[in-house]
């Protein structure tokens, strides 16, 4: 900390000299940029973005994932230690942090059918001949769920679709209950940790979870090795740790360092209730077409060739599930290319390093390109280049768990985050498609105008470009196709939960953006064995094409970031957001007014009665008292206060860069810190409802989605939930981290305003 | 014809004597009746109600379907002479009307793959044990496609969804070409015949049709005899005829009678120009596992184990098909009861009775209520009871081929049909569920109170309530759901083609109602030799009580109509919905507008080319100009007088009823008449554009739907085709039908106003 505001002193000094003027070419400067500064930056980034290989990313990930690396095993520790020797060859300070985390893996684990007849399921992926890793058995972790608790249970079998609430209410219908039954879901739609869940909520003993050929098999495409798909015996792993929070289930919100203080493995809340495996189709469709009872409605039908049923039995399972609850070492390796300028400022990029078996996909595509955009900034450095703010490369030990290194490494260094850190760059997984971004919309503009400067690999235009075409074609309205194609900039989407940028934006509220291509590539070899170096180089991104512009896209994002005088954060974006989801929120809350009471209604009307079946009855839903109308005032007004705050700052920037007066360097230092902490602005210390850990209180994941975002978590996830009160109540809670972020723009107008009124006496 | 002008004069006798009042009671008359006249027909309409019995039904069922009685089969002749002795049993005068027509049956058939590597198809039905006449193989008719042309081709395969026009708009966007090809089309989503229709016009030289499981097999449902769906042998046989026009190919728009003038087999329009033949799910798995090329799109996907691809080939399949081309004898059977008062005007009743095989679900099932209602009326006569209205009764042969039977008897019949119909009421299948009625909707008031009065069967409501609440449940949008909930009646549907209907309706105009039950019993027999008294009795009705409640209802439609004094036509529920109709021909060319307009702009943006991946390219659609707009006016113009028509035709009943003066019989007669016309009045002899036969210009089926109604059909199916100038070239003719039945209407209400102002001396 000490160090730091040292530094804060002598920040800026080449901006002193620069004009805020535009350029005197037909190209606009860069937001954030003067006109020569842009120039130069735009020189530079030319230069960068020529540099990274396809050849390179190509042999790292023969490297990588030559061997299976899950936490814990000898490849993962050994790949750490390789990265840490790579960004030291590149110039970068590098280190490895450790962090002791539980991650249990499979003791003994069984599942078999024991009535009509027995069947034992093989729970495990035979290797493929022309696929030479997929043979390395002894360094495999088996298929298993990690974070499922122990336990030996036998009972009948129910079928629950997707195992999510709204696959209960529908099952409710149909009379069938899964209490004192073992529920077999079929993976996605949602966080695989959600069907455990909800599954135990509903009183069910055990869970199997498959992976159905309509999602990712057969019926999507020919199976591996012919093609991309997974094949009837690939199964995926996967944790299904409970979403209350990530990281170490046994140090919630602290870091897992030793002498942290560490919860009992009882008392920890995110090990599941009820013993979880997963299994392959060709284990599943034994298990399945030995249900009977009623036929499970339409839209749960899979791919496989059997009818299917909901059971409960006559199928019925032994299913048996320990671990070993052992603490395992993390390998986070931290790479800093310190600033010249104003190195506390930390412009942050990572992408995780561990897989669960040899994960050449997963996610070794993204952290490939990770190290291209290094490597290239090492050849930069050697021809005289100095990024202004520090550069901090990460690649994190222990996501697929659980986030774990990634969550361990925020919580160790929150204070100083919260002091340097101005945006966080993630990627996971990348293939061969079209630019996909999830993130802050502060970043919006800038993640555009960014993507405007790569060109596609396959089409003769930008990234940008072929995404703008892409949005036209998929807009499901006239309106949305207009707005796709007149709005400056296409939207990017909220985060949800899934990968390393959740404990920056989600915890800390640090703006963080999570890029990839994607959408060609398809395939079906997720978290099992056959995700490999020969999957990826003959279905993922065989010629690396997409690795190198995603280095290009991600690199050119950190150096523009990194070398901006002020930093190019966009609130009208923001606040044009929040509006959306302002809209959506009102929208859902009206759509749940209209079908309770048309429920109502129709439970009055005796509708459900006359069309059920009585050979099949479809019992009726139950009546719910319809929401009430809300206050809605408290965001509307703040959400007015913010768009107009937003106008204002925009036009201050604008109009200093018109002016061409030199700015004080001490202003733009002062506005550059205002501006990182409107992110941490967002947050509430006290969190979401239910999840403390959760503290931003615009974006959060679903409690009960995982993986998809719910945006102002507060009052939708309590729709969600039919807690019409406690929504409400989250109102003014949201209104307020908008007022915050106003006060914070408005300070920073203020600013802007005194600088450009000439004061440059105020100099350091 | 002379016969009937002398009846016409001392009609309705005993109508002289009833005043049009108000009921004395609570119950409002029935429409077209006096207070006492309605009394009476409630009195002897719940007589009526009483009569049907299940236990009948059953036993009809077990005769008629126990053995196969296809077209030209001895058990479709005696069939139709038991079904003579029954209806004269019953007290009809009934006759067998013979007609000669083509139909061909398979002399030799063959279908194998004889590339990458060979398979011969089964291309047969193999008994099952529990089912005692799925043994009856000497009698079966093979597994074939009738008026599929004589071939004998070998080609690559190509699949090509359901082989409908906007599936090979898809193949030309993944550049895949049936040219020189044999195409594998699934059955589903049209006509069957439009799919070598369509296959033969892109250049193929074969087709396969074959039933997917996701469509009727075990994706449905457990498969027979375990459950009602299609078994992995089961084949769909079925007519290909083309949708020209139906009945004998050999004498389109004249009966097949000794001396008619009989086309050659060459000149034979609707006879297929590429051979043809259906496969079960079993079979088409072998040669759809063999096919390589593009995946599949997603929607074509089916229920089979595979990944489903485009081919052309590498499977290549040698299809043979050839068959006897003989003449058939066709025994219609006709039983009439003559109307007491007005024997010239005739209350039609009609249900096929041969089958594909044993048929007990398609046509028995339908059949056997006609049958129960047959013995009622005959009991009713043994009690006193006359209809006014002559009754006739008829069970057509040959409507599997073509809706031979009943084509045939309308050309044979047109003049005295457009003399003395005043409606025909078809059924055809009949199931558990709920009331499905499609037909003109002159009718559609009357059928709404007849609905009203018969029991449904499972729950404790009328028909017309389940079927109400039903369409409550299943709205799509709220002001759907409103209309469900307030609309006096509930709408019915237009009519396609697919059963003994079109004839009457489509071809001479005369207003006609499809009616059954279903929605519960489900199933995949269709056409099979599995669809029989085993397959009915424990998947379809297995008591018989929909078979008794349609009895119920259509024998209670057809005694309120033969009865009535006035024939209850609204015309003003007429009018509101071909409002609707051109609403919605209006919305397809707006839709056809936005959208061609929106491609030729996706098309000069470059949206389809940067969407394409170059590893599975999808090629843009061609640029087509978008229609211009249309002059709507006279359509327009032409349904303002003819609601306004209506409204005072409507008025002007209403006044008769609530005066209470006695109504000159002459004038209702009259009235009677000219209602009578009103049907015919919609068709134009220049019939439809390509289509002549079919001479309705309100309501039609679509030439490439087959089932489907295209109301508005000049317009519509222009706009199908893309061929704007035709499309509107059709406003002026479908007003011009819209003008004739105006004035009728016009007519009427002129004369009810002259008998209601007190000339009774214009008595006859």
């Amino acid at each position: 900390m000490k160090r730091i505001q040292t530094v804060l002193v002598v920040a800026l000094s080449s901006f002193l000299v620069q004009p805020w003027i535009q350029g005197a070419g037909n190209e606009k400067p860069l937001d954030g940029y003067t006109a020569a500064s842009s120039q130069t930056e735009r020189d530079w980034e030319a230069k960068f973005r020529a540099l990274p290989s396809p050849e390179n990313a190509r042999e790292y990930m023969r490297r990588l994932a030559a061997r299976p690396h899950h936490v814990g095993s000898p490849y993962d520790k050994d790949n750490a230690e390789w990265l840490l020797a790579k960004f030291k060859e590149w110039g970068f300070d590098a280190h490895i942090e450790n962090f002791d985390v539980l991650f249990p893996t499979p003791k003994e684990e069984k599942l078999e059918m024991v009535a009509p007849h027995h069947f034992a399921a093989t729970l495990s992926e035979p290797p493929i001949a022309v696929d030479p890793t997929s043979s390395q058995s002894s360094e495999q972790l088996p298929a298993y769920n990690a974070y499922s608790i122990d336990g030996d249970v036998t009972a009948p079998l129910v079928f629950v679709n997707y195992g999510m609430p709204a696959d209960y209410e529908e099952l409710d219908r149909y009379g069938v209950s899964v209490k004192g039954a073992i529920v077999i879901a079929r993976y996605g739609h949602g966080w695989r940790g959600i069907k455990p869940k909800v599954a135990g909520e509903n009183g069910a003993l055990g869970c199997i979870i498959y992976s159905d050929p309509r999602d990712d098999g057969y019926t999507e495409g020919d199976v591996f090795p012919q093609g991309a798909w997974r094949p009837p015996t690939g199964v995926q792993r996967g944790s299904v740790m409970d979403t209350d929070y990530p990281g170490d289930p046994l140090t919630p919100g602290v870091a897992s360092v030793p002498g942290a203080k560490r919860l009992s493995l009882a008392e920890a809340k995110t090990i599941t209730k009820i013993p979880v495996l997963p299994i392959s189709y060709a284990d599943a469709q034994r298990l399945l077409a030995e249900l009977r009872g009623r036929v499970a409605p339409s839209g749960w039908r899979g791919g496989l060739p059997i009818t299917y049923h909901l059971g409960p039995g006559p199928a019925k399972v032994h299913l048996l599930m320990k671990s070993n609850w052992d603490q395992k070492k993390l390998y986070d390796v931290i790479a800093k290319i310190p600033g010249s300028d104003v190195p506390d400022e930390w412009v942050l990029r990572g992408n995780h390093h561990d897989a669960w078996v040899n994960g050449a996909e997963d996610p070794i595509s993204g952290l490939i390109t990770e190290l291209e955009e290094a490597r290239a900034f090492g050849e930069l450095l050697k021809q005289g280049w100095k990024p202004k703010r520090t550069l901090v490369y990460c690649a994190w030990d222990g996501e697929e768990p659980g986030l774990l290194g990634s969550t361990e490494w925020v919580e160790a260094h929150s204070d100083e985050l919260l002091q340097h850190a101005v945006a966080y760059f993630n990627s996971d997984t990348n293939g061969r498609g079209y630019l996909d971004v999830d993130g802050a919309h502060v970043l919006e503009k800038f993640i555009n105008s960014v993507a405007r400067d790569v060109p596609d690999p396959e089409k003769d235009m930008s990234v940008w470009e072929r995404r703008k075409l892409t949005n036209i074609e998929h807009a499901s309205t006239p309106e949305e196709r207009e707005e796709a194609r007149n709005r400056a900039d296409w939207r990017i989407g909220a985060l949800g939960d899934g990968s390393d940028y959740t404990a920056f934006i989600h915890h800390l509220g640090i703006p963080s953006a999570d890029i990839g291509f994607g959408g060609e590539s398809g395939g079906g070899i997720y978290h099992s064995i056959y995700d490999d170096f020969y999957w990826f180089t003959h279905f993922g991104d065989p010629t690396f094409a997409y690795s190198r512009a995603e280095s290009q896209l991600v690199g050119t994002a950190v150096m523009r970031l990194a070398n901006a005088e002020m930093l190019p954060f966009d609130f009208t974006g923001f606040a044009d957001t929040v509006k959306r989801y302002l809209a959506n929120v009102q929208k859902v809350l009206k759509t749940d007014q209209d079908e309770l009471r048309e429920r109502s209604r129709e439970l009055e009307e005796g509708v459900f009665n006359a069309t059920s079946d009585p050979s099949k009855p479809l019992l009726a839903p139950p009546k719910v008292d319809p929401p009430p109308f809300f206050n809605f005032a408290p965001l509307e007004n703040a959400l007015d206060a913010l768009s107009a705050s937003a106008e204002r700052f925009s036009k201050a920037v604008a109009k200093v860069q018109a002016s061409g007066t030199p700015m004080p360097a001490s202003i733009i230092t002062r506005v550059n810190r205002l501006m990182m902490q409107s992110g941490p602005a967002l947050t509430d210390p006290a969190g979401l409802p239910g999840r403390p850990w959760f503290q931003n209180q615009i974006y959060a994941p679903g409690a009960y989605t995982g993986y998809e975002a719910k945006p102002l978590p507060g009052v939708l996830e309590a729709l969600d939930r039919k807690n019409w009160k406690e929504a409400e109540s989250q109102i003014p809670r949201e209104a307020e981290a908008l007022k915050r972020e106003t006060k914070i723009i408005d300070d920073a107008t203020a600013l802007l305003q005194t600088g450009s009124e000439g004061q440059s006496s105020s100099l350091p």
